[in-house]
């Protein structure tokens, strides 16, 4: 007995009037006093949950589908009909309704059919993808996912898979977790006392990686167009909304570019992913739009009509210092912007997406590439309307002097950055890139608030469950 | 001054006459006695360089052009003529060189345009995508990956990213990595003594995952079809060619499904890849015919055009002990099968892929699903001509009392496995799923031997360099 997805019905791959077999488990069941009951019906194949209209008829219906409840799993046989009610175009007239699994004690179930709240399905993560909402966060995610790889192929990207365990600390991006096989209890030590890191299955001291830029730029400058699609971790004590410990990025690197060149690709990709989803996966943003965020449609289609405004840092502390509106943080040239600089630029002065440009060296990274003005570096925020900074890039120092310079600066040893500063050696290039957290994408694009209601899993501190 | 992809004139984008410009490395420069100069340039884009026809009359002809040497970046504009030699159809006739980066001392350039072996270029694995072999690897994995989501994505699976620092140790599949951000030196302390995990980032003991099987489970068991792709680990000391302490592993995962389902998922995505590999990377999948694997096209038209044999694990072991090879490893019921048995059942007994299923339960892991002769499990390899197993994969026990049963036979605490049961108690249905191991099929597709030379930066003991 094969089996029918129930998208496949509602996208009128089957005639009135065929038989079909859908499989799935059960959201809720009504039972009419004449003797009839009806099932809702979800497989994860899209939002809505077909009906099935269950006669009494049947040889098991009292034995089983009286006793159906929110969960089990069933397949059902039936003829394709047009639905009378309202909502739904189809229905199926089922003449055969066969239980894979019941639940057991429905009353205690943890997704019954009732409301729950979204902390206490965190913590029923591995139950939380068979409601409405996570089932309606996974196919987005997945949408999302397979519109970048999609993007990028289409232009002639290589995907790399920078290392997740990395021998270098000097990445600069964020607190790193440790990776050993040493047993804690017994560490080796070396002569000095100190712990024996040769002894360590690297054979040195190892750690999970917060960024592939570095190595992705090994590649952008052999292949041209390159990006990374893979997990970074971040060992710091956030326990924000914002924050995990373990998320997915993406992070391009072209060769042959400028800052400008980076901007476009950014604005471009998130154009492009927008309006995948928008168009595939429209039932799934009518559900957010209507039940968790009344703009996610809307917000959408303004980012992907709008055009996106460059603007260099500079003229934007300007623009703060003059406007009318009290700030918490105070501004002035030098410093980082806050989220409520970021909103006031986006939302309220332009109204639209702002690539913003071109930064104070020493709010920087070492590796950005210094402007002729000598106080400014080549990076950029894309801030979007309603969450503030949603892509960080810049076009990286290609000139070895230049960069060796800036590592001094920062007291950083060239010595740890031989393979980098290599690329500069050998047939250096303008090159640049961008990265952009997974998780903070699929938050923006579903209104989802919490950034761990977006990842099946979410790792944070004091969180590893399942 | 925008840039042409090499890739682009080759597919004729671009009539003869026009003017284009190239930006890429130089792979060689050739000078003749006539006062003109051929520069054969790569970009990454596809396979083959580009020769640009350099005349003396440039003004930087003798400064620049004449110190151009293997993994030099510039950006020739010219025009697209015909090629009067052979093997190339396009060539371009410069009539501007503009040099990006030089080589800094080009007889000691890692990366010079003598041949290096393929050990000496692991250990640049910073420089050696710029050469031939690393290019096609990198580009030939890229559409590997890429029609691996396009396969499930056309077929309704989401993609779930599951949790690469996890929990629990009871995956079971091997030996793995401790993550941690307790200063070693100064481990804290319990009133026992004992090292105290609750001060630990995750409030307790964290590893990284082998797999993702278990968690995406959870996911199959409530949206039908599901699939990972993500880095995976194993802490063990295997330096051989065929292992990595960092991989990456794509594992579907379907509901509503048996061991004969999994099956035809696995045969089918090979297929289609394959497929996917000869249409799109047939520029690179030559040059490894050529010079890696002189079967590496054939090989994968014949699995293109066979249909996988299947065969039981009984059967197997009966035309084993009967054929008249002698083996390494003596064969009886009850075994595990070495790479000489399965090489000679698919390529010398059968003569095509095989996809060998019901292994004794003795061997197998607990969640695969109990036969109803009580010894064998719905367990299945498929394994190919020339490499032996690719993928391996299982029907799970959807019975929870079965289930239960096999955790205690195996001495395994029911409690770990608590939210693994909560499936099996509400609504379970028969699921099953595979796991393949990516870089062994960018090997067994390329040819290239070592699985550290398929992978960007290789993760091995001892070994965590860049």
């Amino acid at each position: 007995m094969s089996k029918t997805p129930i998208v496949d019905i509602f996208n009128s791959k089957f005639a009135l009037g065929s038989q079909v077999t859908v499989k799935g488990w059960i959201r809720t069941r009504r039972d009419s006093k004449a003797g009839i009951s009806f099932l809702n019906i979800y497989d994860g194949s899209c939002f809505d949950p077909i009906q099935a209209v269950v006669p009494a008829e049947l040889e098991n219906y009292t034995s089983d589908v009286l006793n159906l409840s929110a969960g089990c799993s069933v397949a059902v046989t039936g003829e394709l009909v047009e639905s009378p009610g309202k909502g739904q175009q189809f229905e199926l007239q089922a003449t055969k309704v066969e239980v894979h699994g019941f639940v057991q004690d429905p009353d205690t179930y943890p997704m019954s059919a009732k409301r729950h709240s979204i902390e206490y399905m965190r913590e029923h993560a591995h139950l939380r993808p068979r409601t409405n909402m996570f089932g309606a966060v996974t196919r987005v995610r997945n949408c999302l996912s397979h519109a970048i790889h999609n993007f990028f192929y289409e232009r002639g990207f290589n995907w790399i898979s920078t290392p997740i365990i990395t021998g270098s600390d000097c990445e600069g991006a964020g607190e790193m977790f440790q990776v050993s096989t040493l047993d804690l209890e017994n560490l080796p030590r070396d002569e000095q006392g100190k712990i024996d890191y040769k002894k360590d299955f690297f054979g040195k001291e190892t750690f999970l990686t917060v960024s592939g830029q570095l190595n992705a730029e090994t590649y952008a400058c052999a292949l041209s167009n390159v990006y990374t699609f893979g997990p970074t971790f971040r060992a710091e004590n956030s326990n924000t909304t914002r924050h995990l410990a373990e998320f997915w990025m993406v992070e391009p690197e072209i060769a042959f570019a400028d800052l400008s060149d980076a901007a476009q690709l950014a604005e471009d990709m998130l154009k492009y992913v927008f309006n995948a989803v928008l168009t595939e996966r429209a039932d799934d943003m009518a559900f957010f739009a209507e039940r968790v965020d009344k703009e996610a449609i809307t917000r959408l289609q303004n980012m992907v009509s709008s055009e996106f405004v460059r603007m260099d840092y500079t003229d934007a502390i300007d623009i703060l210092q003059k406007c009318d509106k009290t700030f918490e943080y105070p501004v002035e040239w030098g410093v980082d912007l806050q989220s409520e600089h970021e909103r006031y630029l986006a939302e309220e002065h332009v109204g639209a997406p702002i690539i913003l440009q071109n930064y104070p060296k020493d709010i920087k990274a070492f590796y950005m590439k210094l402007n002729e003005d000598g106080k400014t570096v080549a990076a950029m925020d894309v801030l979007a309307p309603g969450i503030g900074e949603i892509i960080g890039g810049s076009q990286r120092e290609e000139d070895l002097a230049a960069l060796d310079k800036r590592l001094e600066e920062m007291g950083l040893d060239k010595e740890d950055y031989s393979w980098y500063r290599d690329l500069r050696k050998y047939g250096t290039v303008p090159h640049a890139g961008f990265g952009l957290g997974f998780e903070r994408l699929v938050s923006y694009v579903t209104g989802v608030q919490n950034i761990r209601d977006v990842i099946a899993f979410p790792r944070a501190p004091g969180t590893a469950e399942f």
